[in-house]
């Protein structure tokens, strides 16, 4: 079996008050050296496909279909055996 | 400046019904060959810091106080120029 493992991060004009909020707590925290934070979604998808080069071209119609809003959102994926 | 990038998953053990969700709608979307999803976070954090031993320590008890819940949650980190 193969799995996708997909990276959704907000584009970069794109405003990410959740990233803001956990840069606050962390300079809170003792950690002045934390200058931005940005925060994504990692989807990891198991594909019942043996042809890496199938599940590559399926796990990006599924991405352009459900996974990721082009609109705001960039992604990247990487297909590793599992 | 170097950026961490932390990928946070659910524990193999702990449901995760968001995955659920999007593998039901991926499945009704004419994906049936989708077996499993398990849906992660992915936390970028810019860090105003040139040493990457140094920064991966930091970055390491980062995790610990508060990017990671470690009692449902695994994660991993890279180091990477940004």
């Amino acid at each position: 079996m193969l799995k996708g493992i997909v990276t959704v991060s907000l584009k970069q004009d794109v405003l990410d008050p959740q990233g803001q909020a956990v840069l606050h707590s962390l300079q809170t925290l003792g950690f002045p050296e934390a200058q931005n934070v940005r925060i994504g979604k990692s989807i990891e998808v198991w594909l019942e496909e043996s042809d890496s080069q199938k599940a590559e071209s399926r796990l990006k119609e599924m991405c352009e279909a459900l996974l990721v809003n082009s609109v705001i959102e960039d992604y990247s994926f990487e297909i590793v055996e599992d």
